[in-house]
């Protein structure tokens, strides 16, 4: 039929057909050894022995990942905040009357005191401004083009560089073990469709987030989706289970966040029965990303740091266990 | 590593392999030839011939398909309303207190006059209250239980019994054809979820429908979720692309449907660029399932029959283009 399948696909038929998928060789090279590399691995063999107690079927082997802060850089500013900054100063540029707004006018005047006391109101109106009054696709092109373009302050490269590397070998992994593995985000789902594919081999129905409600229209029989201002899902804390269950249809097995906002999915997770597998980056590695965890604004880690110290959950230190932080060649573009 | 891909990926597998999945044969023996089949085989070969001007990567096949009346039979009434009855017949036996709630009264005594008359208001609250009050995962339970031992009233067999052969083999045939297939229904999405794998060979995730809220709960790190008698989404008519675009984030190439519930999603596939494909089930075959179409109380076709004999959507005779209606052996259970 001359169709190639997706890597996943490619992994998969690299087992079955009995070509060595590299795991005599070792799966998680960027992974030092360690307690978190020793669960993981551990986890995934119990769960994939057809003959042990812990066995998992492959379509029960369900593995959600946040995004922000788990599979990429969140800092100094989640990512997509800088995609609505640049986006309200272009939409100022073509729309001058947007200026008397003060959220806009705090952005164009980069009046960073005003912009640190933006209430959540504001905030709100920001994202919906700079997120609807367009198609979905329209949507994602514009966000794939400033993704093109834009560099992060201090590592200079784009964002879609600054993906953690060994978690690109473990979403590798786990597909070529028989799981399926899902995004479940707090940032916008149709933002992060639009990269997700390139970066993690996630096909966008596997990436579950927060949206904008739409329309629909139709004219002529033929029917279109217009994103509206307003906010259909905030997939954050307890929105998370509720999104996972709305979209995935099961529990996760295994659950990997890095903030707060992650506990309601680690919390979900841990209460299934069966082996399960909980983890958190633990953010601990100033020279070569960011230090920071219960006192931080974005991506606050308190009360998840606490419930893994006392239930046992894999918190991964990404000084000590991860040898590498960022892919050396792109992943995408 | 022991594991087992899903049937689809046995599928791709046998083709990428060189080994023959049976296309030499014709991929859809239950199609009698004619212009449905034509036009389905005409365009699965146009879009996934790489030399072709239709080429369509592999990652944007995708297909839609409607439940009720489009997969499965709706008739006489929907099988998730029997469903509804059964188990509110079964929750006043625990709790007769429901007995004194009108909507509970008719159904207990059999009152079919009183039942034909429920509002929109007295069907929400039987629904919201026989669809809430436990787990997802206890409800999926419930249902399959449900549909072990539930029979149709004019077949006598059980509804999963009540797939459409012809559709089964077009779910394959799509799938080894590089598609992904997913059911968008107006159903309940844990009903449809709890046999969709079995009979159709589509995962959870690749379900859509209608939903219910929930509520997250954690206590000891734990964390479940209840659902409540509040809907969530109707993903029927204009729900359709909305929930499509939410869940699968593209828009499909071909899609497949039955009433005027489906327009909207026919209008939103006919709507994009490049090659395109909708389908209509006309129930025209009364002697082997049923006939109805304009004036049906139950999947009403009128304003759908009217854009596809506009635009050159293929109607499809259940009475001619179909050589069997159900599967000889059952497929799930």
């Amino acid at each position: 039929m001359g169709n190639r399948p997706v890597s996943g696909g490619i992994l998969a038929l690299a087992l079955l057909c009995g070509a060595s998928p590299g795991f005599g060789q070792d799966p998680l090279p960027s992974w030092r050894d360690g307690a978190a590399k020793a669960a993981i691995v551990g986890f995934v063999q119990r769960v994939t022995d057809p003959n042990g107690p812990d066995f998992v079927p492959e379509r029960e082997r369900v593995a959600t990942f946040d995004n922000d802060g788990t599979l990429w850089c969140e800092q100094p500013v989640y990512t997509q905040a800088v995609f609505a900054l640049d986006r309200a100063r272009a939409m100022a540029a073509e729309d001058p009357a947007l200026k008397e707004r003060p959220a806009f006018a705090a952005i164009l005047t980069n009046d960073l005191a005003a912009m640190a006391k933006f209430t959540e109101t504001e905030l709100g109106e920001l994202v919906a401004a700079t997120h609807s009054g367009m198609s979905p696709e329209s949507f994602v092109g514009l966000s794939r083009s400033w993704l093109r373009t834009a560099e992060h302050p201090r590592f200079r490269r784009p964002y879609t560089d600054l993906v953690y590397q060994p978690q690109i070998e473990l979403l590798t992994y786990l597909r070529a073990s028989g799981f399926k593995t899902f995004i479940v985000t707090g940032g916008g789902v149709d933002f992060v469709r639009g990269f997700a594919q390139e970066c993690y081999g996630i096909p966008p129905e596997q990436v579950v987030g927060s949206s904008t409600k739409t329309r629909f229209e139709s004219s002529e029989d033929r029917g279109q989706l217009l994103k509206l201002p307003a906010i259909n899902s905030v997939d954050d804390g307890p929105g998370k289970p509720m999104n996972i269950d709305l979209h995935i249809g099961r529990r996760p097995i295994l659950a990997f966040g890095n903030s707060d906002g992650d506990l309601a999915m680690l919390e979900y997770t841990y209460a299934g029965k069966g082996p399960r597998l909980m983890l958190i980056v633990h953010h601990d590695d100033a020279d070569r990303e960011y230090a920071y965890d219960r006192k931080s604004r974005v991506g606050r880690l308190d009360k998840a740091l606490d419930a893994a110290s006392r239930r046992g959950w894999a918190v991964v230190s990404m000084k000590d266990d991860w040898a590498a932080i960022f892919p050396e060649k792109p992943t995408g573009r």
